[in-house]
């Protein structure tokens, strides 16, 4: 950490923030520039409030130096975590695709898309039972009526699923019938979420809130490795910019970068990212030649008929398609699918 | 609901559209124009999923045309909500002050503060015990022993008490302490949070998400509503931009549009709107002339000590100088304080 | 500047660092942490291009510690910049109020406007010649003959002039007839413009790009000033965000926080800040509540027939009301109007 | 377009916006809903300015229908514009790849890098002679002895060259040394500009702009097209977000949607959609994969020591590898290189 005096910040104001940082178990370190002075402090500064020390007489700013997160960082780890999920080895060499309905509306419906999505070729099946929506007048999902059908569609075909939990008190019992507990986007930040899930060393699926940094990402990531846990996988799912044409703003920068700042596989999902179905086979694509370890993807068999994200859903014969398409590009970057 | 068919959809697809909206219970209303052909839905559009539609063959784009809340909107009810709180009247002519520090740090810290914010003409005092940190190496709050000292806080001052709760299994223990249970911006969708402090009946401080749009803030309070819980006020506590000079942007253009939108109250919190002190004075006298019907500012007694937010809260000495400021500004719009 | 080295860089990455930087004519200040070497910069960095130095070997990142504007800061000119103008003076204790239409559309139009905004209190006139709009098939502007009628509304009435220019050429046309040039959101970055009229030694307002940062307004500001010219009037006019219920969002902190890094005067543009005539009154009290040094307001005789921005135009009746309204706001923050 | 009339909104307010949208020429059809009367306005509604039907009394809102852009969209033009230039195709199967320094600094530099750009597969040379540059004491460019260079450059490699124009009196300098002009972000919306490069008749290179949306992009692009100059190449290059770990945030979203709306080339630059050179290879191929036409990239023959954006100019040799590495992205999406 570094904090930079005023122009002109008194001698005393100097010698009280020396003090200061000594007294916090720091070495401090005097540079004095032509038009001010900067004070460096040494030691590992993560659990210190900067706040506090910026409050101080004669400061201008506190610049912190180290990342925040540890046990997510390279620095920490720096081989990739690969681990192993119904037989699928996430993070590791083989693109791993996630697919399925927004929401279960029904036992046909989820088991018939999860044959489509299988005989296609997906690893995985994605639906939600417990649906967090903006309006309290739309339809809230089915609950654990709906994980007893995933359960089924698990049964039918072998495919591992996915799901979201929305409360910590639901943790139990999703994840009775859950491989991987997904964390939405608006609950990034539910810090008691976190704990819970990271208590129930389950896999758990980590969304980037549509508001975060990549940094906040790493941070929430943080306090599930923090509880023990360490099978976390990152979705970049599109964050919130002044765009308006497409639902969210992809923001693809973000898979390489985390493929520098962490060891944790990061997926991404292109129906979010863009809202618009006709758009999910580009970014998919691209996804996929940015070093993406796989993808999740909403597939519906009646779009036009579906009780939530109907206008990204794709087809199932759509999704077929696109899985043809994903191939040459996994192997034009070194990767399977 | 207008939906607009693409250029050149085909009658059979413009058909389909008319019956499918039929189908669900509404008129539809064709409009031929010379490029494109709209279909006008008519009926409460509310509960419909505009994405289903969307999504069927012909479509170029489904424009919503009413507001998505209903209880929270002027529409259904036009006067002010106006209710008591330990004496004083909240959404009413006079100004509402909630003072205190960021955190609950000790039984002195918040009972000192207390008094201080008091002589001052403050009306609630404010203080976490349960605190979200983006670090989990961060001090997460003192917890239930927190809550203890907010009571005896109340209890020595006769000051009414705001705090937040960050988990629906909280609820019950917080409204014990609390008069007015807090949602941080963190947790504005968390929907299941929503639900329990709806059900809870106690008064509910609502704050903006950084990244939610105003109509989110009144979707959330709508679920808050929809559980026959009346007693709400909403919080603009500054929104994430590109600007980083300051900690967030405060969207003081918010204050007139809610105030025309709905008839709940409306504060604004300047300290987390700006991250820093210097700059609280300015923004809370830009709140009570935008038309705020109260304020909720950070103050602490050494802030420079401060294990959280010293950056952006007050001295008490300072914050009464605010208190001086503020009081003909109040009078300059017809309010008191 | 900061030069943050890796975790691990080699001795050898270290040292030609160290020489790098004094090659540059400056001195380095080692300071080697727990994880990471920091290389303390010591000399005026502004002329420095830290992506080359960012570059080297071994670096982690570059942290920028003087705020690169020099002319336009406070450490440079302590006391507020004021000038007359048409015997108004512009910074100083009296609130300043710029009002007129959008654009010129008639010598009638602009006549009676001026007339109508002088009586309400107004001080100086605005109104456009030559329009930037987003789309070729709209309005342009009158032009030449728009800037002759501004000239008939001052000699009318008194009034100073502010209007548009949109390219280095256009200023000595519009130098003849203007009293100051307006530079708009979307020329904030034009360097060519900023040097013309940096040139021209006229006065000017430089309105803030719609999604610029404060550093870069006052940059901007930077490139007028080292041409000599000090007449410089900063307009902070709503940044681009999320919310799209506002046509901008005013970003009301910016008037505090401009007011202690600068010297320069500070106007606010609530019509183009909200997007809604509505919104306005409320707004620009919380501009000179927050302490704007003066005011740009879009004032129409007919903003139903206006051929551009009606929407947030006000009549002249309301805007003689608003300014009722402002006196009190003004006074009760020790200014005059 | 879509007039949203007010709950409650007068039988007289509704007959004068039917008469003022028939005194515009238009077909007014009217749809009375539930809680709202709607009016549709029947005709190319692309001139008209909605902002002032919005101010007329009874009125919620006016919604558009029509995308605003006219000459740069699918409907005027189905199939893909391409043009030869100096023997390749743009816009057609083949990638095309622009690349070269930010900014020319030298004889041997820019000859140099010319000579080793084409080397690797590069079809144009980048290069700037006038730099636009957020500080006036930062390198300005060696402006016509650049130029001269660049020709020289030229004429060594047979490389066309790509140079940005940064004010309409510069259009006809550059024009005489150039063989697309490039128009950059900070200038998307300088109408003066626009205007001059597209009587020009020179092909011309337009960036979005940081704060611009697709639509906006599209709409600067009409202007060059509506003066009959149909040589339009956009470039998506990163967009300004809350995210501040990367210089831009690329909006891959973009590239699918423009190559939906419009048939002009799209290109990406990956240089400053990151700010980063280390992040430029995964971007390039992600670009490559959404569907781009091609890539603009920085490379310069030391970075360490160049005079602008160091931190993002890739070396030549890794630049070479980079080119090998996009074949088969290339390949694997229908494309070649």
């Amino acid at each position: 950490m570094i904090i930079v005096m005023k122009m002109g910040a008194s001698q005393e104001e100097i010698e009280n923030m020396v003090k200061r940082v000594e007294s916090l178990g720091f070495r401090a370190h005097l540079s004095r520039g032509e038009e001010r002075t900067i004070i460096g402090v040494i030691g590992d500064e993560r659990p210190v409030d900067k706040d506090s020390l910026a409050r101080m007489q004669g400061v201008e700013r506190v610049v912190p130096i180290l990342r925040p997160f540890k046990l997510a960082s390279r620095d920490f780890q720096a081989e990739d975590t690969v681990f192993k999920l119904n037989g699928h080895s996430i993070g590791g060499k083989k693109i791993i695709v996630m697919a399925g309905p927004c929401a279960v509306e029904s036992r046909e419906q989820i088991i018939e898309t999860a044959h489509l999505v299988k005989e296609a070729g997906a690893h995985l099946l994605r639906g939600g039972a417990f649906k967090p929506r903006t309006s309290p007048y739309s339809f809230q999902g089915l609950g654990e009526e709906g994980l007893q059908y995933l359960a089924e569609a698990r049964q039918a075909t072998g495919l591992a699923v996915v799901t979201e939990v929305m409360a910590p008190e639901q943790v139990p019992l999703v994840a009775q019938f859950a491989d991987v507990l997904q964390i939405g986007t608006r609950n990034m930040q539910n810090y008691a979420l976190l704990h819970a899930v990271g208590e129930s060393g389950m896999p758990v699926l980590l969304k980037r809130g549509l508001m975060s940094t990549i940094e906040e990402l790493l941070m929430s990531a943080e306090y599930i490795l923090s509880h023990g846990n360490r099978r976390v996988i990152l979705c970049e799912r599109g964050i919130r910019t002044f765009e308006t044409y497409t639902r969210n703003t992809l923001d693809i920068n973000a898979v390489p970068v985390l493929k520098e700042l962490t060891h944790l596989p990061v997926v991404v999902d292109p129906s979010h990212a863009t809202g618009k179905w006709h758009l999910v086979n580009a970014v998919s694509r691209a996804a996929i030649a940015a070093g993406a370890d796989g993808l999740i993807i909403e597939v519906h068999p009646n779009p036009e008929l579906a009780v939530s994200d109907g206008a990204q859903s794709l087809r199932p014969a759509r999704f077929a398609e696109l899985m043809t398409e994903l191939r040459p590009v996994a192997h034009a970057v070194g990767r399977t699918l």
